[in-house]
């Protein structure tokens, strides 16, 4: 498993018609991007609307990832919950259901109460429970909580406790992080501006919004970093800046699926109370789509 | 519905034994807390340890209460889900398992994506479908978004959307809340220290995790303020004020049930990751309570 | 100085002329404040744009205060900077000028190391050597700290430390301050949404940007609270809930001064990088100070 | 001067014996850094304790810079006021005394009312007026105020807005910065865990406080960076990591000015209300100096 954890792996989009699971779109989506250079796939991420499905729409996800996905695809679960039993017992059924590894975000809710100390038992108990290996997800946006580069240095040390997505965006909490950690622990990036300067620190890889609709420019980025180009490198990592707010921050979620239905995914809807963007908004998306789409074509 | 709709509501605890929901425990509080002069139930709050709940055990609780509390006690159940569909489904199941209203959280996983126009499309399609009155639930310290007083006074204007728990503690946005409904729009405070405060500024009641503790007190608090006895309530007020922190921010719902045990009741464990505190916290909390209970005692 | 320490106090405005402190108007318009039941002035507040001023226009300011006002009435002075010293000059020089008390703002642009001890030490070195009385000042959402009720306490049993003003909003730190200091201890509000509330829970007064621009009306929800008439304070608490923001977090000290030019105040210009208000939102402010006009006329 | 724009720049620190400005002191340590291989000096940051100084003792630290420094260092000087037009005279009275350009903070205080359209014009009054070139300087952990790089762009335009000191730490604000602005705009990286990762994205060096107690170490890593010895240089990046903290967050100045002293540098006191560092943190100090200086030693 550790030698594999690498590369870009999106979080994928969970495709909605109405407020359906549409499984067939997410199988065809899974085929495309089988042929783009993605390492794997995160499924039920924040981005794949994790906090609006049901464990049986959840487990289907991951399923269906398992039956598409080429060999050797990396597939990821996303089975955080806030308590310790129920991520320990979706982890379980993740596992059973083709996850290859899980990522288990920090419980959140009682953020007042998740001390160091705390998020070390929980993650230890998940991880001495899970038939499969673990990464800490740290998503403080979402989540309003931070793990310590310490806490994530003693964490390391768990045979099962494989790596971490770092999404807070700050590149020197990335050099702690790589400090306290043996190499072999996979640190993966979770904010797209932090995605070269990650790999320059030690990264990798990265789980980014941004590669379920130009998957082939994130590859790119890594793979010149792989090869000694890191002007080229640079040049591409700019060149992602403006599509990255507009996917997430800006419009989230149902901008990112505007974004990719211009490249022809089959991204679908969101559940609500999210929306999908307006017409405004929808054609900004496009604008710099088209942009990347003559980038992509010059890969 | 709204005539009822007042005075003090605890945001009942969850017993566990262990880590497994404990039924008995729980109908042994509420037979108790039915003594007391508490005006309903709130079944499934922040404070029942909700986020850690599966559904069977969450309508197992709201029928528990039903059967157990006396007849005319308020059964509020919190179905607040991140999606609306699950947070109709689940208030669907609530009204059938026994529930009089529901309270629901502002859905803040997305907070980027919940514009006040997107939080308002949520709430009426919630209350459109629910087949019992609906309480707003304003909680910025879990969900790190604010519903604000412009979007309560629209809200207001539905049917089926009869009150609000504001548990921000900003006295200010109470005034603003009061000012843009109608009187018979339910305010409950949610927040300890802004309880007679709230009452002050026109307030029906409170819902509040110290009255699973100190039901007594906080009865009395708004019976002196109703009778006029303005100096004496605040003198209740002012005394509960140690006891609050202990409960909440610095404790958290294992304070809570250390503060219960304390008093009797049947307050059990807390689920993982949370933790019951240690013997000195537990000690700081003994001797608050005893204060208090000297004082209760002279009511 | 402890017993007259009660009611309505404006942080006062500082006229300018273009860029220019305009003397005669800040005369002018403690003239015309001076017949409106106000307590006294709080000179070199944060709405008097204390942190555009040098020392020669401060004390000044404090000097014309003192010329102008009418006996009796308190003249305050915010005479708080980063350092100690500096603080303990200022204040010296303010009492010099005619100042009876000194408001210190807390000392927050190193605030990750102001701890609860370094303030309290601050602040006993500053009352030490201060020839006249001295007032706490908490504004958190200026500095980003805040001043723990526990310190709060510490500090007021100071001789020479005879008051508060805290503008957290923050009802409950307000009940928490006052259980913590001796009655003769001066609390005042420095939220206008806490105004009120504040009186309820014991409260000295209040120091108001909005006194600036309808100082009748604060008195008047004061001098309703006093004799009892709490529904009639209540009601004009909650007629001042829409020019609060208007006048501080929406339009600044630039609304502020458009809505005392309203009422015929030598309100003047705001010094760059602030800047007066365009054509809407002196519009929006001016129908708002109709409104209250109306209501002025009546009382 | 634009050309000249790069390098390892050390917000200086500001040397006092008790409370008074040692002068003296102050130049035994410029004409020790100027055997480091550090570019310049920025005097009066705010690890200067600017906020502290009075401007008689702020324009005798840029003189005394300016007569002791190398020919060819760099002197900025801090000349950010919260009104223009004290930032425009302090600028003016910086460059008489001997500096080459000025770093001018965002001004803060009134954060609420700080677009970035006031920002711009602030910016571009100062600069227009300004007989040296100025940097901008965005510093959100102490303004409260983040500085858009839309507005970075914008500024960049002026002839006489040389380049920005971000020390947000958010590399890809960095990016976006970069993208934003003209290859000869001078970027400096103000947070050490972004120093490594921002040269990777094209910054021209970095002021940084750590830079006052181990110069040689940030000059090496820049030194490795620019001839191609990435590895090495992410090696000394990531050695600093444990230092920095303790001499910024932890410990604040006082514990810079251990660090210092650790070294030899005459470092002095800090002015109240800061604090020295007790016997616990700065035996915490001197075991990392002792650690980096092992380091240093084999450069």
């Amino acid at each position: 498993m550790r030698e594999t954890l690498q590369g870009v792996i999106p979080p994928v989009i969970t495709p909605f018609a109405g407020e359906e699971l549409d499984l067939e779109a997410f199988r065809a989506n899974v085929a495309r991007w089988d042929q783009t250079g993605l390492s794997g796939y995160l499924v039920l991420g924040s981005n794949g609307e994790n906090v609006f499905l049901d464990d049986g729409e959840k487990l289907d996800l991951v399923a269906a990832c398992r039956d598409t996905a080429a060999a050797g695809k990396i597939i990821m679960a996303g089975t955080g919950c806030e308590s310790t039993r129920a991520t320990v017992r979706l982890t379980a059924r993740a596992a059973a259901a083709g996850a290859d590894c899980a990522l288990v975000i920090t419980p959140g809710y009682y953020k007042g109460q998740m001390t160091g100390e705390r998020l070390e038992a929980h993650y230890r108990a998940v991880a001495d429970a899970a038939p499969i290996p673990i990464l800490l997800y740290n998503v403080p946006k979402f989540t309003g909580l931070n793990l310590a580069p310490a806490v994530v240095g003693n964490l390391a040390t768990h045979p099962n406790i494989v790596g971490i997505k770092d999404s807070s965006g700050d590149i020197g909490q990335l050099i702690q992080i790589r400090r306290r950690t043996p190499e072999e622990f996979a640190v993966f990036v979770g904010a797209a501006g932090a995605f070269y300067p990650g790999l320059c620190v030690g990264a990798a890889g990265a789980i980014l919004a941004v590669a379920n609709a130009v998957p082939e420019l994130c590859v790119a980025v890594q793979a010149r970093f792989r090869t000694g180009d890191l002007e080229g490198a640079l040049q591409l990592q700019r060149a992602l800046m403006d599509l990255t707010p507009l996917v997430t921050s800006v419009h989230g979620i149902g901008g990112l699926k505007a974004a990719m239905a211009y490249r022809g995914y089959a991204a679908g809807d969101v559940r609500s109370p999210l929306a999908m963007p307006g017409p405004a908004a929808r054609q900004e998306i496009g604008a710099e789509m088209e942009r990347l789409e003559a980038l992509r074509s010059r890969l």
